[in-house]
């Protein structure tokens, strides 16, 4: 599927499509039926026979799509679908006892651990980059700016170990997300999970270990927390990013001209334009977060025991959240990656400046400052 | 391409998707052609050339969207593929003294025109019914309900107008937006359109009017008001559509049960249950709407002659306004034409009210003013 | 009442104040008993008795506040102590017929109105500003910069006149809001003015005319479309003046330096610094808008009737608006007025970038397309 | 301060207004002069005298307010008047070798964990009551409603289970960024902390201890994400609250009637109305709330060492957001303090609905489940 405007590499883009939310929704079913053999609640070959059936390569997507129109959610075709895939006396199996959110919300933590997964490791990679860059220009004198007037001076090295804490604490705001809070979803129409009677608890524990994710005390299906909070880590990060595309932007301008990216873009009208593709990919990424976090927030307060619209309105939200900050953060990892750093230009700017800037220490001294910095910064990572 | 998530009805999506997008930056550049060629800036065939290759039908939609990476624009890729599909002594024509801005600003705009259109089709279906319902049950009392308390009467004719009311002014606004603000980008790369010399101004103009869309008094790449007051209508319809759809969600609750869908949406747990789709639908959709056009808005300042970031978020953004705010007038549009109204049981739900509520009046002069304002409403609308 | 961290001049901060807002609903209050006798429903001594109390210095404000607390209306503490102030022969007429809607949201356009008719002139003084700007620096050459990147010649008086038409976009979507969109709210409980009987029509009419507010087809409790195009050009506007802020900023930059404020401020730590406030002071408020025009949006479908919160969040959030919008268009104003431009600054950097950016034109013709560009905008402006 | 608009009880906003927050400036100045002292970096006196001086109420705060315009900082005013407070050779020490910077973030931390602690103890207040709840109506059949129809009965007390769990996730978020992430921020100009030699990290670590705040690694002048973490914490707090308030607003509704607040408000034109006033007040607080974290998040991406607008917009934002979820948790305890629950009705409305809803199980087997999961909430939070 093309992606012509929004900037998502293939990949990325893959992790959050249909066919991959489709499969997740499936996942879910199979751990579902799996679980209930496991607890003797349906037959072992009956569940295996689900089972083996829920891959999205059976399935007919745009159908299902289309079909997502009569009931507002994808999971009663796509149980149609899958009880027309099993033999006779299975299909009464499928889904029973579970509702449509089971199966979504399940299905949207599933996914979030999937992408967060990859993009932790850009996350990782990009920090790396910044460790060896904050090492390589710890003495590497730059005019600070403040305001974007020249303030004092810093070096180029510290400006590389502010990025790196950044991206670190985003990094971390993510894997506490994936561990704690992407959890199980299981309650059944209203959340008490009745019709399992006294194996309800065992049953959500049970689909939690097969799938990875968290056991919930109870079904959230009214608490959104969790996708607040998923939503609020991947807004930190796309901050953390922004802030390195900027960055590298405005060093990166012709007037600064103290770094510039490995492969800067051309234009379609001026052959000589070195335009700093990445760092505008990042921010064309980044910019439209916030305002898709707040949807998911406003979209909280949901009616009582199943919300009418917000809810549903989460689903293409949190899918926009995790394919922008993906691309964000591949983007940011190819723009280090590849970032060139001109300390002669950053000497000649910082030389025109002049002395006031010094504010009565040498410049040794304030060199000096910024290297304990760094040493602290990378010393802690250790 | 299916939109499993997004609840867009497949016509709807069609409109906005990436073939969409690149047929209108091809239309974009057909019209430069030919206004050339009408000014004596480009010979008639070569014009003529390039046009009849303007057809997305020619073009790899997937390698476009995947090169578009390495230059932040998709215009860079599709014109080089252009430049290869014309005659060699044309290629250099195709696109010279345009900046890719040019082509997307434009291209946006077109993309609206043709949305707007359908939209505002949908709307006036809306409309119509609505008139007819306030017409049909003008004297059909119903206890008003604010802060979901009981309140006075008023009948369902009179709650129709003021939806009816909400949806024309919509309708008015996108209108306007059309007409007076959708217009033509052409400055070429700072905006002074120099290689056109002295024939810049008529150029814009013939391109325009050959489009169909205004002629701005000069380029406006950092002058971001067109596309904010575009966002503008759009929310502002969005919430209309929304309003009516919350009104229809709650007078369908089981416990009021005034109104109901004519199609309600089934459960994947819960045979008898009767759930307002349409208005899920229109709710799930328009939810997310307020968070794009702010994201729109936090776009407009942009940096110096063309912004790093900022402008080229602002693409996928208004393709979701157009897709949201389009796909929740069609859902709209049948939950209003399907619409069954229960006056027996609103009539039962006001008596069991008791007369606390009249306030001094009788329920004849309830009714009396509410179908005043009716008839008002409709006699203005003529 | 101070305003330490929103950077609202006090003449600002006071248009919006509480006391502005309980004055507001006052002059409401009034206009609906003058408006009552002159039908006859009301006696003409008992009209000027209640409009004559109706004065905020006869108020204490910080009681009504606290008191709001306990209906979630502040109108219903205002009318309790505006009856205790009139003769008891005329309390029974105060506020009689109408909704504490009606009073507030008829008050919200009073307050929109006369911050409008602020931000206006404030709007026309930057326009003018721009218009000499553009004028005389209409052949003063300076590298344009796309990306932030060296691009191709303009001229300053050119960017000038960029930043004059958003901003008068802007005063045009303003003006045309007052006129057209700030009405009279007058609906009594359920919107149907019934306590009227057949002079509904004409009573809301009257009020109309004498606030100089725009006259309804028909009560809009739930149709908040009129607000919302209020925060739309609130949000336009917002972004008009953003732009020119971060324009200078960026222009003032100390790796720039072709303008700078006129009276930058200092720093509490390097007291060589010459920051530009007054862009910074905009961008601080116009940062804010974005968000809650979407607030405002959101909470456009509401409950029936009357919203159970969404609507009563509009107050403080259109509060917002009115003075972070008018706040920004002092401080641009002060900025333009004051603004230093350096020619040889621009020139100097100009000539560094060499010729590569001409284009196979001469500067003279990079010169002359602006300066056409900016004959046509100052002359369309006349 | 009077807040007419924004329903913020008196000693909530007092919280965050001008004056705390001068004062919370003043505070970090004074812990900075103390820590210098104990590192032998100012005589110990000279702390003194400029501690025991760091009292708002010795400080005009309109005129600091006022003259902030001229900077773009309070810090700056602040100061001046602080040096003229102390003795002369006490001023060189005030303030010397922070930025102004350094002094906002440190009391936004400040002022935000003082609210936290408030906020927090509202919510137990909460969690306790709906415990209570909870175990008071385990057993108290009730329809569960899922998109407002009728679906399967639950019981009273699991829906309190369900919010009392929302709520203590809300409270754990809150805890966390209070104890991890609201930090001191000292690095002078531009982050190194150059002035105070290889002593910086050292004197960072005493002011933070001090104020009871975390050490960070680094300044961390353009990492946001510290204060992004505590917009969020408070966006999900804010999602919980609102949850309940819906809840209660919808349950309360006349057509429903299954709960009533304690006192609920009047209204200016219908004596007999009974509305849900605490619930409008919350929903109308939390409504706001998503949009200011939205601006939070995207004022993240800062220009090089410091920015010039975004981060200035966090001041009142974080303001707004302190006061609004400080609001709503009062008022969400008086309404749950207050809550009236109607049992009887809850069961005839139950009756009315009729068998289907039973989906084969019996009344009690679903109330058992309720009940189950009810006891394991419980057991959890002991």
């Amino acid at each position: 599927m093309s992606d012509l405007l929004g900037f998502a590499p293939v990949e990325v883009a893959a992790r959050v499509d249909d066919r991959a939310w489709l499969q997740a929704m499936l996942d879910v079913e199979a751990a579902l039926a799996r679980a209930k053999a496991r607890l003797g609640l349906a037959p072992a070959d009956v569940a295996e026979a689900i089972a083996s059936r829920c891959d999205v390569a059976r399935f007919d997507v745009d159908s299902i799509a289309e079909r997502t129109l009569a009931s507002a959610t994808p999971v009663i075709p796509l149980v149609e679908d899958l009880r027309a895939l099993v033999p006779g006396s299975a299909a009464e199996f499928v889904h029973a006892g579970a509702t449509s959110q089971d199966i979504i919300d399940t299905a949207v933590c599933l996914i979030a651990k999937r992408a967060i997964d990859t993009i932790v490791h850009d996350l990782v990679s990009c920090s790396d980059r910044l460790a060896a860059l904050a090492d390589a220009y710890k003495r590497s004198p730059q005019i600070g700016r403040t305001l974007l007037q020249h303030a004092e001076p810093t070096t180029f090295g510290f400006v590389c170990a502010g990025w790196l804490v950044a991206i670190d604490q985003a990094t971390t705001a993510l894997n506490r997300v994936r561990d704690e809070r992407l959890a199980v979803q299981l309650g059944g129409p209203v959340g008490t999970l009745a019709s399992f009677g006294d194996q309800g608890a065992e049953l959500v524990s049970s689909v939690a270990t097969a799938l990875g994710l968290a056991t919930p005390v109870m079904s959230w299906h009214t608490d959104r927390s969790r996708i607040g909070e998923l939503a609020g880590a991947l807004g930190i990060t796309s901050g953390a990013l922004a802030t390195v595309a900027l960055g590298v932007g405005l060093l990166a301008s012709s007037d600064i001209g103290e770094v510039a990216e490995g492969r800067p873009g051309g234009s379609s009208a001026m052959p000589h334009k070195r335009n700093p593709v990445r760092s505008v990919l990042v921010t064309a990424c980044t910019h439209r977060v916030p305002g898709l976090v707040a949807s998911i927030l406003a979209a909280a307060p949901g009616e009582l025991q199943r919300a009418a619209g917000g809810w549903q309105s989460e689903w293409p939200t949190v899918t926009d959240l995790l394919r922008l900050t993906g691309s964000a953060a591949v983007h940011a990892r190819v723009m280090l990656a590849e970032l060139r750093v001109d300390t002669e230009r950053m000497a000649a700017n910082l030389e025109q400046v002049g002395e006031t800037v010094l504010a009565g220490l040498t410049a040794d001294q304030h060199v000096a400052a910024a290297e304990a910095w760094i040493d602290r910064v990378l010393h802690a990572r250790l």
